[in-house]
């Protein structure tokens, strides 16, 4: 893996048939869906690919299927995320055995830790893994925003780049400036609408959910910031406010966006539209309307997108 | 099981030696001290038992080993509490084979859900479970406080009772409204400072990490409690609250009880002060300075504490 | 003023007709209502009375119609809660000179402080006040939650007690084991469902927003909880929790009691039910919902209640 | 005013001598500054403005004093932001009366409001203003984040902009997409970093406390920005960045950007540094850390910056 990681990694939902079973043709589509499109490498059992409500045998299932079917056609990045230490050993093992490239890390998200103790947390996990690992900011699920001065302590044991969904640009920008001059270590947000102004002010990359469904779209929305288009930035960036106007509005359920992505999918006759509990797919009127918005999406500028014709 | 279940139930911590394995000699030490001073069950694999630190088999190999050490002696409640429902359920299936008596869970605690989404899960959970369960109410772990109408719902799956670890009295007295006649169902509070209240007001019981270092304590309050005896009542209640005062704020971490926790029973030889990350044993200064306090604890009052005799 | 200020001392809702004039029948009727029940003080100007929300001048008036009124039958404590120093200071200049007994201070709510700041803040308000005070805790709505520590600080100035609505019972609890031998120092709990509690265990009063509607009922809670009388305490919170199920569930806005209580004392003939914006008045249906209500809550038990018979 | 209102509009900080005193060389001497570096707006009585810190009588006299100074050179917009709905129209009223072009209105922040009391509340207001107002989310202070459909609702009642201090970029760009269409109403940031990406992306202009300081900065920074110079906003947005890093980061108390201000202000010989309590001025050796870090700002790039030589 070329460092930094840059450009667009979507984190992949996991096609499910039922809590403990993958969807194998679904993955199968889902992947050459995504890499014929362009994305610059593949985020395994992220929030959006559900990893924390998978079983242990599962993830490592998801693991080994998906590294066959990419067969390093692009970067794998494998989620450990979880609240035991040996938890999240045992899949960055399986990762490591799959061929995967690198794990990535939230801290552990039962116990409330303070900044310190999250510091040792990670330095405990690093020097156990068999992979190296992106540190993965996430407060919304975790509880603690990991500050510049807890970034700059773990990055010290080794730490390739921080996945932000903080959803704080202005951390991101904090992190650019803190970090932005070493060039092996990746600043990604996982913020869609922030990727231009990420990529404009110093960031490498984005994880962006709704590159499940609009891979195309994303990729040249990076590809446009790298050039500094901002004619057509601005263009692009109309269409993915209209992802959230459209498709992730349907729901009101509070975490509802892998709920709208794998509707879409599924409408578009890519994977099942199944979630492992808590999260639930969708109504057929929520799915209906993902299909109307999907439309609308397509519609909102006249750039073509093969991608999403269901 | 006699239901409803009442009385003194400990969250037992965990005795270990390292994150992956159990410390043996400290375990059966601990249940051997709590059920000689008189308690009503055992709860394994709670937050202060760090269940969600540990790996699945380190779970299921502390039920084997606890249920053999019980014997059958007190009741045995497992905590199932996960992010994922497979994985709750496989720690409910070695539980049932290990002859434990019913489990514990909390709504999963990664993706944010709201009451009903919460409730769905329950009755997905209820429906494949190999045992009877108990409600796990902790929103400083979870980020969702069940509301009266959400647990009502899931006790019409057979919920045989809840663990009020909310802080919330407020909440506790609103279960004994809404649920106090049903005479199988058990209103349990894991607030030690709240248990002579709970007990006055219709609940049948308590979850005190302390009872883990003073049974004795928490069982003589239990009883004072019943036989509404409010001189005594007042009496103990000071030395829970010099439990507070003292052993408790000694360490200002952000979940600091399962320490002191363990810091006081190793000081008084019982077991190991090994915690699980992201948790931490105490620091040399901090374990003298939990000796000191179990001193002033058993001078609080004139009642002899033979068991925390160091 | 004996001390400590002890008893049922009702946060008295302020009779408006409009947002800066007040209802001048009203007001004189709800003081002989509440007096002539037997509450042991009134509180002008807290949450309940919506002090925060009404023009400096109409506060002024407020608080000499109501002094005039009471004509020093119980102590009369002014709140002066504010985000200006020098506004609480000018109200407080009032409250002497109408010959109000003490003033009632909140932290300042809109920049957000630490503990020390609000140390500080107190110690140059407590300087130069022309009556004595009380603390006021309530974190809801100024967003501080008053440390053990901060309250001993602020105690040093000569505050004469605090009013805990923090809702948090371990909170009071903490503060009688702090400050419950000085015999000149009241705990006042702001959460009517914690009078018995917080009397049994060495606390000395409260201030019940439902005080204003049924005076009596906790007058008669607050001398059964001195007696130790567990059987009528039973009796007599059912009928508080009969308050929370009806009266106060009939509107699901952030902040709808002084809306139930000004609905219930309209419906009794007292008073007005306009309340001052951002606060609103009731619907006519939910009118109808308190009607109902206060003739549920009056069948509850059987003792009668001759000051809710509308 | 010319509409939309665009441009640089420092939020004008209050120089006091005491909490009840004016500092007038000082405020006369802040105007000019900012006003002789290109300002093209001021904002008085804002949260940098200590506004709810101050009495009535002391903020009728600052827009009076106020506006004699700045005597039409640019728009004056006055914070009328309170508890009490009469309280902020007595101030729209004085600012009305001294020439104010327009009054900005956050929610009422004593009582937890919904979303819906809130458009009510400002549409009682909106209907009693002598002056055009500007909409003011600050949840930060106020507990509420005005949703797109608030905001939508309340521009009805003819608000003339929002200016959107919640620090969520994300939310910004909604405003933008859901109203940047209307050439009349104005998007105004209050998170100085974000100036840039708000020009960008239809934005019209900033509210930036540190422009009390470095108003060219800013003013350049937005010129820059109009003109998508991307090379001199990245050469503008380090020193913004060194503003973070350095002065806005000698205090931790939880609101502390006036309080650097202040003291820098004062560094440089323009005011007085108090401020009103709960504020509180910073000590000798803050304030020695903010004369190095106005030194070092204004070495962070080649630019001058006459304005900041102390």
């Amino acid at each position: 893996m070329d460092l930094p990681l840059r450009g667009i990694i979507p984190p992949l939902i996991t096609p499910l048939k039922n809590y403990d079973e993958l969807d194998y043709p679904g993955l199968e589509k889902l992947i050459d869906h995504v890499i014929r499109h362009g994305v610059h490498g593949i985020f395994l059992l992220g929030s959006n690919g559900e990893g924390p409500s998978l079983s242990y045998a599962l993830r490592k299932e998801l693991i080994e299927r998906a590294c066959l079917i990419i067969d390093h056609r692009v970067p794998v990045l494998v989620g450990i995320s979880d609240t035991s230490l040996e938890g999240s050993l045992e899949i960055a093992r399986a990762a490591k055995a799959c061929g995967a490239d690198a794990v990535v890390a939230a801290p552990p998200y039962y116990f409330p830790v303070d900044q310190n103790q999250t510091v040792r947390y990670y330095e405990i996990l690093a020097d156990a893994l068999p992979l190296p690992f992106f540190i993965y900011n996430i407060p919304s699920h975790t509880d603690i925003h990991l500050s510049v001065e807890t970034v700059r302590k773990i990055k010290r044991k080794g730490a390739l780049g921080i996945k932000d969904s903080s959803g704080d640009m202005f951390h991101f920008y904090a992190l650019v400036d803190a970090f932005g001059d070493d060039p092996d270590f990746a600043l990604i947000t996982g913020t869609e609408m922030y990727l231009p102004d990420a990529i404009l002010h110093g960031g490498h990359g984005a994880v962006p959910g709704g590159a499940n469904v609009f891979p195309d779209l994303f990729v040249r929305l990076y590809e446009a910031s790298l050039a500094k288009d901002l004619e057509t930035i601005e263009l692009l960036r109309t269409r993915v406010m209209a992802i959230y106007k459209t498709m992730y509005s349907v729901s009101d359920h509070p975490f509802s966006i892998p709920m709208s992505i794998k509707a879409a999918l599924s409408v578009m006759g890519i994977c099942d539209d199944y979630l492992a509990p808590p999260l639930e797919r969708m109504t057929p009127a929520e799915r209906d309307q993902i299909a109307e918005s999907l439309k609308k999406i397509n519609h909102t500028t006249n750039i073509s997108a093969t991608s999403t014709d269901p």
